[in-house]
């Protein structure tokens, strides 16, 4: 049998973590006046009561951790994070039943970004402040992650971001954490640095703050129903959209760039191909919006297209106009944009670019060795060459994605949704974007006429997504639990 | 520079039985009384003339071909014979203009079964029948293709499907024409066998010949615009739904059972996962049709998905009903149930059961993988290992066909063409099936009120997906073009 007890441990200490960021939108609250800070007092000392008495019953025990206690750990953090972080909101004034809270908490700490609530105006400061530090906190844990747990769980892929200094046995953990701590000041500083300038551009310091936690994480909450559109400005969106992609970019190459080589982003591939893919998306979508019957000018047409689809593909979500009325080729290339995610090691989900780059090497490889049938093609990453079984790896995640997708489409649409709404939907949860498309869940619309098995479906998915498939489904194999 | 000589011999060669097969239609016309033969021998002399001309100047050189040259011909031998196919169709009192001739012609003779032509009930009879003999003879194509030219260009995997004999250096050749003569033979039988049993089912021995014909062939071109439900009898739906699994198992595995083998069909791992998929399909989609509102019998629910169900995984492409309207999730279901596809070595296109057998037993490898890094997980075949490069074949296989299905999709709804039609019509395209889904290209429509660029994608798409996608693509590469 498995030991359950450090996991149970460290599953405390995030729980009593959790129950002292609750206090914040308390704090908020009361300063506001709102009587909801009761809400997070109560959950508060809910979860702190529960993190505390696990954390005491489970210490002392061996805290070293086996490959298959890293993966229940990882699955159990964010199940257990998001079930406790939806208390404020079954128990706000928003009168949410546990489906619909739990449901949105997900969506937070998964940076998803998809939403139950309606009327986020009028709704108390420290639920909105909650949401926005839910996804703040989920967009650098997923950093913390991707640096530490997922490349040594060799989850799709993930060990070609093994750090260089895992390589030699020697003070490989304080290098990790010492890394991981400086990486969190620089979120600190981005975060901080984007707030500013939102609240220049005529944010409230309120709405600049939750924006700049939700942009970074690229998370897509708002404090608006109708989310950065809400603002009007070209200032705001521009800031957003830059940060959104601060957001997608690997955070250990931001790290790298203060510590002496400024050059290190724009040498990694990953970078450059992101950016290349999303500066052609913009550049089509933004032709196509002027070639529309609409009359948009130029202008307008890029600054819709570069906010929008920066924020489909990085897998934000926020939207400033309902990009499901732009006309059939928009649907379609936002629905498949949505998978493509970011880069590794940062806040974003979906594929992610490095598994597009690996794909497409080896195919380019296999296309040559059509030619020339005893020929070695090796296809490299980041002028490494790719080792064989990373490249395996990389399929299979590709191969499990679609699975996955297929496989919550179907689901979705037994409940009764119509074609677009399944599939942008499936899409939208494992990729962790935020809104689907059309007039349901698209960006004019809101998840809560969905029922009820389909929202539990949908938060499964985003954690699938979260988790990069395999950490979570490995779990179901009867060899896990064999011994 | 390629030497285009010998390729250019066999594309007269080939031209040339074609311009005798366009006298069978000719002589059904002339039969029947129907002026229309007079466009078949027209045809027939300028395919005869540019045939016998091509075979003439080329002929004498050497015979022997480069993997380039055999690309080149594979890929040329379908748009040649499909360009001159088309010609009974431009010239007939249809009236097609060329565009639609070609894409009738493509999607015959990839056995795809995407249509233009309304109202066949009044054709003449000699054109029902070019149809029909276009996928028939486009379905052996590609039978004795998969046979002998596919693995030895090592496509998508292929290479898994080179016949024993071919490991021995020692008279391969003449054992590949004995077994390609062979299965030619019982390929013919079964023919005969299924229109027998649909003239005894009371169809017309023309309609039986003509429906034996695209059965087999999963082709799906019908003689009727009602496709096979026009004829509203249990026992032909029963006869199709049987001969169109016939037609998705590899037909070298029948040589084998003739031989002396009978247990060598069930034995294979490729037909048992086909026929599990399947059965499974029918089983949830006659569950999900009794519950719908229609008020359907389980009798009546099963009748209708065993044989629309069967129809769209084989990628036969026809249809009793409606199924655009059965609800949601039947439309979810299909769509994603197009790309399945039959066996290797049938007359079915898609994905093909095979490359899921693959890619699944390299992901469970993974998985088990994922617990014992330092483990070694052999993935199976069919009781065999599956080495390396045919995975790794594989899986870029699987990574290309979802490529072109989002480069093909995208570009459809860059016509205007709605999400539905665009995506369905790109799947199904891509997947040789026949009709897509919704109003437009659905069961109960028809490809005619495409935009002409929209027929030459998709005929395009057709020739991509019957010729596994990599035979085409490698030509684009800069690479095949050097010397």
């Amino acid at each position: 049998m498995l030991d359950f007890r450090p996991i149970l441990f460290v599953l405390g200490l995030l729980l009593s973590v959790l129950a002292l960021a609750m206090l914040v939108p308390a704090i908020v609250d009361l300063s506001y006046g709102s009587s909801d800070w009761q809400v997070f007092c109560a959950s508060s000392a809910v979860t702190l009561f529960v993190g505390v008495a696990l954390a005491i019953t489970s210490r002392g025990y061996d805290a070293s951790f086996s490959v298959r206690q890293a993966f229940v750990l990882t699955t159990l953090s964010w199940v257990v994070v998001a079930a406790f972080a939806a208390l404020p909101f079954a128990f706000s004034e928003l009168n949410l039943d546990y489906t619909d809270a739990f449901f949105e908490s997900m969506s937070g700490v998964t940076t998803t970004g998809s939403t139950v609530i309606v009327g986020l105006e009028t709704a108390p400061p420290g639920l909105l402040l909650w949401r926005a530090l839910l996804q703040w906190l989920g967009g650098i844990g997923i950093i913390v992650m991707a640096l530490s747990v997922l490349p040594m769980l060799r989850v799709g892929g993930m060990q070609l971001f093994r750090m260089e200094s895992s390589d030699t046995s020697e003070k490989v953990l304080p290098a990790a954490a010492q890394i991981a701590s400086a990486i969190g000041m620089i979120y600190v500083a981005v975060t901080l640095l984007c707030a500013a300038l939102y609240a220049a551009a005529g944010m409230s310091w309120f709405d600049a703050v939750a924006h700049a936690m939700t942009t970074i994480a690229t998370g897509g909450f708002s404090t608006v129903d109708g989310s950065i559109g809400a603002f009007d400005s070209a200032a705001i969106d521009t800031i957003a959209t830059v940060f959104m992609i601060v957001g997608s970019m690997p955070f250990v190459l931001y790290l790298r760039a203060v510590r002496g080589q400024p050059g290190a982003l724009w040498a990694d591939t990953q970078v450059r191909w992101f950016l290349s893919i999303l500066a052609l998306a913009i550049a089509v979508m933004t032709a196509y919006l002027v070639a529309q019957p609409d009359d948009r000018s130029w202008g307008e047409a890029l600054r819709l297209s570069a906010f929008n689809v920066t924020s489909m593909v990085t897998g934000t979500g926020y939207a400033t106009d309902d990009f499901s009325r732009w006309g059939t080729f928009a649907i379609c290339a936002l629905f498949l944009l949505m998978v493509v995610g970011g880069c590794a090691g940062s806040t974003t989900c979906g594929i992610k670019v490095f598994r597009f780059q690996v794909l497409y090497a080896v195919m380019r490889g296999q296309l040559a060795k059509l030619l020339h049938p005893h020929g070695v093609f090796t296809p490299y990453y980041n002028r490494k060459p790719i080792p064989e079984a990373v490249a395996e790896s990389v399929m299979s995640f590709f191969f499990l994605f679609a699975l996955c997708f297929c496989a919550l489409a179907l689901a979705l649409s037994l409940m009764g949704l119509d074609f677009l709404t399944s599939m942008s939907g499936a899409a939208t949860a494992i990729a962790n974007v935020g809104p689907g498309l059309g007039d349901i869940i698209g960006p004019a619309g809101n998840f809560r006429p969905l029922p009820d098995a389909a929202k539990w479906l949908l938060a499964f998915g985003m954690l699938l997504g979260r988790l990069e498939l395999f950490t979570v489904l490995v779990m179901l194999a009867p060899r896990f639990w064999r011994d």
